[in-house]
């Protein structure tokens, strides 16, 4: 496949190498080596990671690579689709329309039509179903929210727990790795033990929020991962076990 | 106006709907056809607020859509200008650099000449009327910054409070309102509340806010205005009535 | 020596003018005359904290500009190699990559080949010398680290510090000095007290930090070196005089 036009080229290793040849041998050893081969995340796992790094944090150097990679290792067009929709929420519109920027390029190479993409009004989830602490939620948004900001309370819960949060087309763990990895991404630790809370229930493991700490290391950076590593921990030490 | 080369081409809304019909839509209905539409805050009001979110945070992807729309809605070219340097300060250079690279192909398309732009040196505000706070802003800097860092504690005196806040050519209400936007935007939160009791005696209201919080989350994403609610929450509980 | 294409291009002083003539002043009589001609940090630091802080935040806009400014005055590409695979580390590999972006079209420019480069496996400094309080972060990657994430423990262990740290191709000042640049830099506070008593330990005084804090405001923006401040008040009144 052609690479786009710059500024949508990739780096090279040979790239890489003639800046720094250690950097370029840790992203072969360490990154396509070992990172990406170690159990406890399937392989859709790291680039639903990966990829929610690099779309929430706007980095769009590792974009072009990662988003073919994705597709060409079975991450559907749809599950980028959707995954890009989901995340203009929780890093705001400029930062995804810079993924949105690169993917229009991708996805018209490889020829993916709007009927690979997800529809603007499927039949959505049960609320019941998809955000089982919804109380929780509506309490918290009452309490906190709605005296300071009625406009913040109105679109929080329209569209994004009433319509975003229960589309179909991304499975519900899914979508909450997705959530996990962008917040630890963007260092937005207040409101992440309420996040793992739901990302539990929905099936992502210990072992799994882990692992996702340890490979987002690498795409966001070590004092992200750090941090988020406290709360993970007190998130698990404060549940029955 | 033809746009200026990439990498300053503005998405198109078929571009977005290419990689995601439904954000497209959201785009459509819920910032451009409701957000924005919303009272609360004025039209001007949501431009300042967008601007200052994008360019503190280096958000190319939006400038070029959002500096002409603001341009064609009556902000003027010395309010751009203006909010510029003060974010400087705020967001750092580099960052506010990448809004000047679009800004000068923008302001040259449309002929804006140094005679629209503010002078260099202008006849300053008074002190007392802009800054009715300096004494415990002078306090605190003596507390915590001068024993660490007199070169912090120099250049946040001069030229930052003694002569950039003092400029006329940004509406004294409108440059809290920036500074509150950008501070937000950019998750520093740590004084915000030395802000918002300045933006309030300059004007704005506690209502505003909560629209401006609202407003910021379709642009810098959903846990930055939440983790602001909370702060505007107890900004507010501990204010007489 | 001929600009690369752009993005690459760096911003005149008449660019910035055209926008603001007021940021053109202060870049030159505040950044240019003054602050960069402040004793208390060397020339040579003042690039280290400025390249640390656009690498960790991949600020584009300003790398064309001080990566050849630091070539041109004395830091060499071997220290810049360098810089660049530690803050893969810090700041993330998609980050760090859009640096490598820049600095690759530089150094072929440049005519650095990889003879001038530091070797992928040098002999590595003595972990007891480099890390002087290694027991200390064993002990607290083992708390709070190892029952949460072995992945994150695994690597940080092995490359981060008992390779990474122990490359010889930076002194070890200076690679705290980049590591403590980029963590204010980056906002990411909460283990700074951490690097703040290794970087004291290999001879950075408290001056260096006070000056530091007021370079990076200029690079990072003001809430960021503000929020460092009371780190490093805190991290001095913690200390025996």
């Amino acid at each position: 496949m052609p690479t786009p036009n710059p500024p949508h080229s990739a780096l090279s290793p040979a790239d890489v190498a003639s800046v720094s040849p250690v950097l370029a041998a840790y992203t072969k050893h360490k990154i396509v080596e070992e990172l990406w081969q170690r159990p406890g995340l399937s392989n859709k796992d790291r680039y639903l990671i990966t990829l929610s790094t690099l779309i929430a944090r706007g980095q769009t150097a590792g974009m072009l690579h990662y988003f073919n990679g994705a597709l060409d290792d079975g991450v559907t067009p749809a599950e980028i689709s959707e995954i890009v929709a989901h995340l203009a929420f929780y890093a705001g519109w400029p930062t995804v329309f810079a993924a949105v920027t690169v993917l229009k390029d991708i996805f018209a190479q490889r020829g993916i039509a709007a009927d690979q993409l997800p529809e603007i009004a499927p039949a959505l989830l049960s609320l019941d179903d998809a955000i089982p602490d919804e109380a929780v939620r509506v309490g918290f948004i009452g309490e906190v929210v709605a005296p300071v900001s009625p406009a913040l309370q109105h679109f929080t819960d329209e569209p994004l727990y009433h319509r975003v949060w229960l589309r179909p087309g991304l499975a519900m763990r899914d979508r909450n790795l997705v959530t996990v990895s962008a917040l630890i991404a963007l260092g937005q630790l207040e409101f992440l033990v309420f996040y793992l809370g739901r990302a539990v229930e929905k099936g992502i493991t210990k072992e799994q929020l882990g692992e996702l700490i340890g490979h987002i290391a690498f795409y966001a950076g070590w004092p992200f991962a750090m941090s988020a590593t406290g709360v993970v921990k007190r998130f698990f030490a404060g549940r029955p076990t």
